[in-house]
């Protein structure tokens, strides 16, 4: 029998459960677009991002340490809040030694679903840093369990292009028996040569497009390595691994 | 407005209650094989099939009716049983009017998750009743809810071919929203022309060959149109619609 560690996709929230992560890194997959704005966040010289679960403590935490509270809800700047989820908005001249405290509806609630399942260690992937992510999965020689967003606990197709494309690389190194996993490679093959053009067949590029003109958020969410660093999740806050 | 019927897809059970299931037809979908046997059953002559959640109940019902109790846990025939699942134990011979009372591990048990969640009507479907699927649906002019059973609420990929294949052929009558739904389609349009040698790769299909040397029920299983008729749900059984 091989010895390599196993990988398995999760496509949603939901589904989440039906693995075990006690001993398996999860890799947060948010592409749309909270796991590329930690990477653009740390990318640019954030001191750390502080992932939480509600608006409210956005503003109490960011007002306790003089952080920047930023969040969405459905897609736009949270009520209460003056930053969103744009990974544009996080250039190093605004958020250099800053410390983002970041609230959104999906993927800063799955990172805390995975702790509560006690998940071995935690990182977040996005295209913007996929390869730091593959580059940390290889050498960590754990189990991986990719823990797809989605959108309110539906399936997307984002999350899972990007667990597709991570996959693609990494494949050799694990022991991959799972539906999902062989379905996210083959989708990201079919479509990794036009992600742009793919991206408007998506239900969430129509949220994030067609209502709010997040175009230029869409393109920075797509393209690969453009903040390449490896976001840590580490006693409450995700720092540059 | 267009004024179409919606069309989505439901990846696993645990996946179906974000649909609202209380104004849509419901398709079961069990390729291996739940959804295949029923299909074959029905066109062989069988009088009903009667689905139900527990071996127990399965050998009383059909003790009470003089019906054939089978059924299957994690791919064999059940303890308690002589009968499985597979759709080749179904012939003429053996099931025309008679009635089958029938437990497995995902397909029954996902028409009655689709019962409690008040699905408008229920039928079920597999490539061996393809069109007849197609043809209701396009002649109902209702919402869709495409179910794939899964195994043990994880993604398969069997499943969701089916869907595609149905998506493929009925699309146009449908206002579709629905990233499962587009990657379905794209997956069962990668490989309808070798479903046979893409079989392989699935989980599925090593649970039923490997462990149990199925290989013709898988064959079965993804033929279109060998057993073409409807399995509508009516007063707890599965009737020819």
């Amino acid at each position: 029998m091989s010895t390599k560690p196993t990988l398995y996709t999760s496509l949603s929230p939901a589904l989440l459960h039906l693995y075990d992560l006690s001993n398996s890194v999860v890799v947060i997959i948010d592409v749309f677009r909270a796991t590329s704005t930690i990477a653009s966040a740390l990318y640019n010289g954030a001191k750390c991002v502080i992932p939480v679960d509600s608006v409210p403590k956005a503003i109490e935490i960011s007002k306790n340490i003089g952080g920047i509270a930023a969040g969405e809800r459905d897609g736009q700047i949270a009520e209460g809040l003056q930053h969103g989820n744009s990974p544009l908005e996080y250039g190093r001249d605004f958020i250099a030694d800053k410390t983002l405290v970041l609230t959104t509806t999906n993927g800063t609630r799955l990172l805390h679903m995975a702790l509560n399942n006690k998940a071995d260690s935690i990182v977040a992937g996005s295209f913007p840093n996929l390869s730091a992510i593959c580059e940390h999965l290889i050498a960590d020689k754990k189990n991986v369990v990719l823990g797809c967003a989605g959108w309110k606990d539906r399936f997307n197709l984002e999350d899972t292009l990007f667990a597709g494309a991570v996959i693609g690389r990494i494949k050799e190194h694990f022991n991959i028996y799972c539906d999902s996993s062989l379905m996210a490679e083959k989708m990201y093959n079919s479509h990794k040569k036009d992600l742009y053009s793919f991206a408007p067949m998506l239900t969430h590029y129509h949220r994030l497009v067609e209502r709010f003109g997040l175009i230029e958020d869409i393109r920075f969410c797509l393209t690969e390595d453009v903040a390449n660093v490896l976001p840590y999740y580490q006693d409450g806050k995700l720092v540059k691994g």
